[in-house]
């Protein structure tokens, strides 16, 4: 380490927009990418993992003539080039299957997960540095491969602990989306650049369908509109006509919370059965035809082919519009009848996802249930995964066409919804998940403590000797309640004497302290004495007691 | 993604130093992390995760006064700071402990796990980003800190799957190096800058005794040496009282030797015990006294103080180098006398590690079993973690001395040696670990294949569906062969007529290509069809007639 003068102390802080993960934040995350690679593993896919490190020219998200590379990566020159953190796991996938391609199986189904980075603005609960877990079949064209994927995702979903109903996954076809902007002639396929500026705006505005209404994607279709905050958005400056063109696409919306209530319905009926007329009628009435009494499976496909032939007919004779159209429903009738997808899967026409490579099917994952936030509000979780075909990201390599599609899951947003769900039913209660705590009671005896704290850890306990300054025995006990451990054991010179140990249960302690009358406290006492011999199987019982 | 000319493709290459991890490597390392910190967690240790990126201040390894920060880190301008990517798990947690102290247990116990970049000169086997998987204690001074630390990384070594005897966890005292310097005056406690020059090309110099040999080391404390190559380093030009100072100290490394000799003898006789007497008397000859029959441990156990009082004897009258003396003694008795630590720890006065900040005990943990290298040459492996005392790393922070202590594990050394051993045991066969194939005989009955491999998921049997380009059977079945797959499942017209599907057996079909003989092939068929209702379960028979 270089010297440093002490007049001039670094500042122990995180970098703006990091943050340090502790213990049990750690595990739950470990958790849950084990639970969701588990899924990809089932599915099939391998793992890869690339170096967090990539040059700017492998990215590719960067105009080649500029010399300082744009905002949104974390990037420097080394000798001549440039290297950047990655942004996602699709680039750097990208560039491994053009690389690695003479010697990969085709199709290569890949998972990955690690941190990504994102040089942006910083905001609450907003990072520079988070986790994804993609997985991404390459070099395979089949719709097939699409809705492998959506139906995995739905898998992936209830494995972590998302409860069917609590989710969908909204399911668009950037085809469709492409003959509609050919429709309202914003995209001249002859000339892909032409009205890319208004097209930006216009499937920005499609894109905020759900906060801001049909009213307010009229607005920016027109002239422009005005927030809350007072914050004024330039418009599209359509024509009467383009507007309702792209509006009789957008207001097909309507198809969706169709089927979501369909779905919603579903999932209430399953526990509760009488409520099933009162629902039949509901969603009869919905969408306007009769459904079999036996089965809500018919109205969601009634529902799902009303809306397909809804897009069919105002699509009909733009060729690319049709063929996503075509898509679509090829994508639903592969998705197995008994799995999960076949029910939460939902065709939304504003999933637009803001990546511009996307070229066929586009896929988000959306949490339907209300959180409570800080402020007593009751909001929505909204996306937690997304994906879709990209067809052209393998070719900025290669120059052959590679066709390919995939999904990335936000580990922490959807850490942060089960936590936050969990907090709602107050399941978030103390966890003791620290180590027994060995006390020192004379120093010089720290052999015999080691030895002891040997005998735990051989019966697969968690134990430590209490490694800080032990003159004071109240700061062992407080650290021993900071760590959350469920158990301490002492030994002063007394117990040595006559081969015994205290064994303190700071569970029940804990309980005691809270509630219990003194009666309690004689039948059953949180600290007693057993031998020193055989104490590790004393403090397991302990353990068990607990855990039941 | 911006726009970019075809005439000027990306290239599809990783940065020079980094390189992408498949598969199995990936599932091998991420096994390794776990088993590594379950023995962690076992020890009471709670895990931690930084961010990649810190300030370059934070990190501390800089003369504050230098624009351009020095080669060793990634690091880049962000607004007014210089930021960097971390070049290990250690100073993370100094700035950790520092930021978060008045949160944090006293002592805190923490493990982290992850990739750290050396912005290095890569070469063969050496990269710029690798994982580390850490251990310290922040706030304990305790000898007891670093004999856990070194108890706790042998039984790592045996966790992961190195066998007692392959190893050993060499230890050393920081203030033992530094009375020796002291006696040879090449340190002086009131100007510790003094003479830092020399000190380097002698601490060096004693670090190289493994490969340069007493004589390579005397020659370096003198005027330089030559090496193999032909290039010269330069010596520490000291007088020839200095020599000897230093030398009777590397030489003590006899000490060690006979220690690992004994643990050596120790691990075949527990083997062997008819090579017990011829040992005995090698061991006796080699220590120069009578040993206990019935055990060994005395026999190491006398080697050790006979070599601890050596040391002490050398050092006497010389303060700072009787305390590292003492501490080594203590470091001793607190190993647990069942324990693998006892056996497989011992001194090495030549262990010096790199890392300016140690302050007390150092230790180092080698393999010491041989591997055949490329060009058939016996090679040790080295040194695959270390760590030690430091106690001033968190003081840059906050003015006051935090004791800490800890251990630092190259993991994907670890694994590389893991790796060459089961090579040269011949253990390294073919996985068969990749998913169940469903062959695509008919790309119009997608569903029906999708809803087979969708059974097969249910049965928690890995699969999935062909997904490339159906139209050669053939390759569907280079493709299973690529993925390693265990099982193939083949469904056309005329077997869906029947109801059944057929199954192949691609493990068994290998070794009958390898080496059955005709008739074999008659009795236990590699392919045979079963009813298409519950194929799964007669998929899974092959999976565990294979696992026996």
């Amino acid at each position: 380490m270089a010297k440093h003068s002490d007049a001039r102390k670094p500042k122990a802080e995180t970098p703006k927009g990091f943050r340090d993960y502790f213990g049990a934040e750690v595990a739950e995350r470990r958790e849950m990418l084990a639970k969701i690679s588990a899924v990809y593993e089932l599915y099939g896919f391998d793992a890869l993992e690339t170096s967090a490190v990539e040059t700017v020219e492998a990215l590719g998200k960067f105009l080649p003539d500029v010399d300082r590379p744009n905002e949104g990566v974390f990037a420097w020159l080394e000798d001549a080039d440039w290297l950047a953190l990655r942004y996602d796991l699709t680039a750097p996938l990208a560039r491994v299957y053009a690389q690695h391609r003479q010697d990969l199986p085709t199709p290569y189904r890949r998972y990955a997960m690690g941190p990504v980075w994102r040089n942006e603005k910083p905001g609450p609960g907003r990072f520079r540095q988070f986790y994804q877990c993609d997985a991404d079949t390459v070099g395979a064209a089949s719709v097939a491969a699409d809705a492998e994927i959506c139906a995995m995702l739905a898998d992936v979903l209830e494995a972590v602990g998302i409860a069917r109903g609590d989710y969908v996954v909204k399911v668009n076809n950037r085809k469709v989306l492409n003959g509609i902007l050919e429709k309202a002639k914003l995209l001249d396929p002859l000339d892909p650049e032409r009205y890319a500026l208004k097209r930006g705006i216009v499937l920005r505005a499609i894109d905020k369908k759900d906060r801001i209404g049909s009213a307010g994607v009229r607005e920016l279709l027109r002239t422009g509109r005005k927030d809350e905050s007072g914050d004024f958005t330039k418009g599209a400056d359509l024509t009467d006509e383009q507007v309702e063109i792209i509006m009789e696409f957008v207001d097909a919306k309507f198809g969706t919370l169709v089927l979501t209530r369909i779905n919603l319905a579903t999932a209430i009926l399953e526990d509760n059965s009488g409520l099933e007329e009162a629902m039949r009628l509901a969603i009869s009435y919905l969408i306007g035809e009769e459904i079999d009494s036996d089965s809500l499976n018919h109205a969601r496909g009634a529902a799902s082919s009303q809306y397909l032939n809804y897009l069919g007919k105002i699509l009909d004779g733009w060729e690319t519009g049709t063929e996503g159209v075509r898509e679509l429903v090829e994508l639903f009738n592969l998705l197995a009848p008994s799995g999960p997808a076949r029910q939460q899967v939902v065709i939304d026409p504003t999933v637009v996802r803001g990546l511009g490579y996307y070229t066929g099917s586009v896929f988000e994952a959306e949490l339907t249930f209300d959180i409570t936030d800080d402020k007593g509000r009751k909001q929505q979780f909204g996306s937690v995964a997304g994906g879709g075909r990209y067809d052209d990201l393998v070719k900025r390599f290669t120059g052959q066409e590679v066709p390919a599609t995939g999904v990335s899951i936000g580990v922490d947003r959807l850490l942060a919804a089960l936590r936050a769900k969990e907090l709602e039913k107050g399941e978030a209660t103390k966890k003791w998940s620290g180590p027994v705590v060995v006390t020192v009671m004379d120093r010089d005896r720290m052999a015999d403590y080691q030895a002891m704290v040997a005998d735990l850890r051989n019966a697969n306990i968690r134990a430590e000797v209490y490694l800080g300054n032990p003159k004071q025995f109240g700061n062992q006990l407080k650290y021993a309640d900071k760590r959350g451990s469920p158990v301490a054991v002492i030994q002063g010179a007394d117990e040595l004497a006559r081969g015994v140990v205290q064994i303190k249960d700071l569970i029940l302690g804990a309980q005691m302290a809270a509630n219990a009358s003194l009666e309690e406290w004689k039948i059953r006492p949180s600290q007693y004495e057993v031998p020193r011999e055989g104490f590790e199987k004393h403090v397991q019982s302990i353990l068990d007691a607990h855990k039941k």
